[in-house]
């Protein structure tokens, strides 16, 4: 109901803000057995990780996870798996001037009129720093898909008005974590970290795009009707910070195209059906075909700028906000581990919940 | 679970398959004491009838909801909301050569393989026939949202590579209805019919575009996390048939904004805090902030087409798929009322979900 | 949220009052290829039927249901199933003269409270009507767990003070349907049938008590926390009409014994882990561990009786309420199969719930 | 699904193993600006806690509780607030010796077979330890519930044979605190203490009751149907450790009465509709009444005993196990807290619920 948690049966409640003590989660649904490799998770946590390289946030955050439960002999026992990451760095004087103004294109308002009560310092809640949470549980979730042979990439496809148009079967993915702004098509790499520095300088920011891949999607994951695959991974994309935009498959581009065009025909692969094409993303009905399964996500430019702007404060009042706090260019590099993480969180969770679909597949 | 409840606080419940007995829904969580207009459920459920205009699909049915339960002298009870509409135009014989073929780009294939046993006829529970009870629903969803003032419009974009490139603001909702393709830009429109018409001719299908915009939805509504207003709203236009895509405010396009340009400036116009430019759509931080919410999204052309594909059937073998039922060119102009009801079942969700947020604000 | 569904994996929407149109079921998440015995379901039906002999109310309801959706070609297809029971005998102008009265001990007094808007014919919602949806659901919960050798039986224990003190070990249930009061200890049975006749003549009405068996329960189900086995299974008892109480195992008799004495000590029979005794009554730390599972529900006397009675309207005035409608004297006999619905309900979807839970034994 | 989550509105997720690092718990949907007096949980805390009297298990916690997220200022922001207690005297070398042992009416053996996985320390996830979390979270709901003047009060009303038979009306509740087996009636409580004396030399245990009494609790609370009242506070009753039964009002003893007996007579005081009696427990038709809530709940003897019990291990083979750790003779005492923090949790979830159900009492 309000929001924090996630999922169905592999569900996942997360907690904290940005200069609070802690940010966490725990995960309830795991099954048992599953091998949880710390260093995997903390891993995929410094791929979020604010300081990492010269293009994001200098605000440095160990961002350790600490597993408090749910994991005996180095193996999930099915019971709820809590992470913690201690805050460290938390400068907390940085943000009083803005107590009680409004941050343009930011929660603050928002919170405000919905809450009452609002811890303001970093946004609270309202941080990107809530999604280190999301990282650690997407780690978990990682892990659980391996027993399944299911891979999950995700990259930089766009950064402003820089675009790389190769489809993604034409890239090496070993290049996504070879460059900082995580994008493989390299030529297209240089040029955004060109840009991002450019918009760094200018104390501003700019948007982009994070693309995404599934490999190996067992057939029939997906629920008729309201939970339709892509609508969960749509919903989880979105729920991420500054995501403005979502699309799969043929996505905005398929309005254009013909049914002739756009239908994916059948063949036969040995004992596979599969498609020729692949305009439906992977994805029938909302249930997986098992072909790949691949989805943009729009990301908007990051609010916190340098500039002064006018605004109005919580009395209603004039005001003018200047940013002060340290803050991403450009959100796309670091967003790259937190779609991946909130794909693994959506295909677990159609993957578990799919069985108990047939009664001749269930096994108790 | 299985994916056929949707929404927290109003939450429904659907059934039903193309060529079966009926499709219909159950409201849990209707408020009562609203004023239950069966007479508007129908006109909503007219707008997204087969038959209704020269573009779309021939097929008959009068599409009449019959309420079961749930209403006492016109007005909710506060019990469950039974709606149930029968079926009456199921041509089943139209489908038996396909029981055994995957039609390319249809659920078929990813039914068969998820469940085993699978109604054939006419996409069984697969076929749009099911939105029926998602436009029932959210009419009386609209009749409870009339007590807060929210007002809800959609209408057709664009429809293949005829794209209205007009605000919403310049446009007259009006218009609407006076055209079947539901396009208010209504020189847009006639070149829209001109081409879906063509399409039909050639047996064939084009895509498109709905976009929507709520008007007077109050301060404060989403979740932060997972539940943000955008994401439900996103999940829910993506659960359309169909459906490809879903942006919001500036949308894809706002990748290649600077924050400073994106970013919306506050203002105050009394009491009431405003922002001078609407890049958010209305939201942010996943929560309304009182300015229009606007979305947009896409949809794929129909897979349904009269020329003969090549596919393969359920035993693995090359088949061929010949068009017979009658479908529609383009699903945009009925799909019109469907993202309509799926808007007001978010946000009254939304909305009721909200009353328990502030101590100071719960009236009990 | 407003408590019309039911269970999580295998979930339930009911909908219907008593002197509506009708009454039903929706079911989300039924396996697929099971066979759906429509005899099978009208036969549970017909055991919680009024009118089905001298000790029961004499309102004549025919009870078949009709399977609106989810099934083809006999078998379940993974898609909703809806259930519908269309009313027959409900003669309205019965209870008119009660419009505005509270009659003691019935919900009218919370139910004009808590919604402003109520049925009132024949108690509206809060009618063991409802009740009907239930076990319509329930029959299709126990031809699933057919597939599993998962049996459930439920008998009358207690009928006022007429108590069966045999242990349900000592009974045939053979002669539960052998006699009207469904008490297969049949010397008692036929005194509970003299006492209910007596009531009967008074005008009045008796509690009873119902005991249920689950035998062949496979180890594992139930979760730990807070959805353990027992408490779902008390939750789904005293969700019934009239029910007051519910203990499994030892019950309320367990405190007062030492714990050398109510540990069931562990065994080996062949590579089955057993117990000596069952104290336990089938579940530990919430989880079935393979015994029978046995429990016991307390069932109040029905509130509607024939003489007059003081009470108060909506206005707060003083007010006399006579009973007129026709009405049980005792509940018990209808509640079996209520409690081996609502118990079937609970396994089932327990069951469904476990398949997910090991990593080496999801199947996919 | 896993079982640790509870609540729908005011969502508690528990995580935490009896000789893990940690128990704690998220609560998720905390109304905004109420006042979290951190001293106050802590209280509730100090009563659940182990070594706090003679009678009950001398394990040694201090079991303070931090509070990781969602305070700001002392009020809660509306985001999840994060409860940690961290572990202190887990003494995991007491439980080596049955790392292979099933413990007889423990859930060793239960969760073996559920997770193949399991913390064997101190029965890990399935220790009573678990219940501090819930304490904790009940002691948050007790603060919102303050707003709203309800007030939770429960005590031991039964220890093996020795029963209070006072009427909850006739007890001074001011003296439950004053005796460490906390019940009122204060002879009897002193024959109680003399019975656990005894008992714990034996190295046996011993049941008892927990009685539990609701004031003030507005008219109108409870769902319909599924998710009444009482049975949503059987199911969190018999979600506690060692809970064999509950009934409310009552109870089992009201199936011996006849419906003339037992029906509470409406009448009025002033504005307020109230009944003479109160067999009903304050609760018809699954809705709150207005009158006081009662109920009791049943506790079996702790399964942990001294003298040395015949089992079998994981293997199948015979095996001994011999009672070494610290354990509480009798449960009831330190039920105490926990059936207070559970009832809390419900009655605040189901007023929650209800500030969505009238229209006309919609407060956004």
């Amino acid at each position: 109901m309000a929001g924090n948690i996630f999922g169905n049966v592999f569900r996942i409640t997360t907690f904290g803000e940005s200069h609070g003590k802690a940010v966490g989660v725990t995960i309830d649904g795991c099954p048992s057995g599953v091998v949880i490799d710390e260093g995997f998770i903390n891993e995929e946590l410094a791929k979020r990780r604010p300081g990492q390289s010269a293009i994001v946030t200098q605000r440095k955050e160990a961002d350790k996870a600490e597993i408090l439960s749910g994991v005996f002999e180095g193996k999930s026992t099915g019971t709820p798996i809590m992470l913690v990451i201690f805050n460290q760095d938390a400068r907390s004087k940085d943000y009083s001037h803005i107590a009680e103004k409004f941050r343009p294109s930011h929660a603050d308002m928002t919170y405000h009129y919905k809450y009452g009560n609002r811890d303001y310092r970093g946004g609270g809640r309202s941080s990107a720093r809530e999604t280190a949470a999301r990282v650690a549980a997407g780690a978990v979730a990682k892990l659980v898909l391996r027993h399944f042979n299911v891979d999950i990439t995700a990259y930089v496809s766009q950064t402003g008005h820089i675009k790389s148009e190769k489809p993604y079967q034409d890239l090496n993915f070993d290049n996504i974590e070879s460059t900082p702004v995580r994008c493989p098509d390299l030529d297209k790499a240089e040029e955004m970290i060109q840009l991002i520095k450019t918009i760094k300088k200018q104390g501003d920011t700019i948007g982009g795009v994070v693309s995404a891949v599934v490999k190996g999607c067992p057939v029939g994951l997906g629920e008729p009707a309201f939970d339709k695959l892509h609508a969960d991974l749509g919903k989880a994309m979105l729920s991420i910070n500054a995501a403005k935009g979502f699309e799969y498959g043929s996505g905005f581009d398929g309005v254009t195209m013909k049914g002739s065009e756009h239908n994916d025909l059948f063949d036969q692969d040995g004992d596979r059906t599969i498609t020729k094409t692949n305009y439906s993303g992977g994805i029938q009905g909302g249930i997986s075909n098992g072909m790949d399964i691949y989805f943009r996500v729009a990301f908007k430019p990051v609010a916190t700028i340098i500039p002064a702007q006018q605004s109005v404060d919580i009395h209603g009042q004039p005001s003018e906000v200047v940013g002060k706090g340290r803050h991403d260019p450009c959100v796309v590099p670091r967003a790259v581990p937190i779609v991946e993480a909130m794909t693994a969180l959506v295909i677990l969770d159609a993957l578990l919940m799919n069985t108990s679909t047939r009664i001749d597949k269930i096994n108790i």
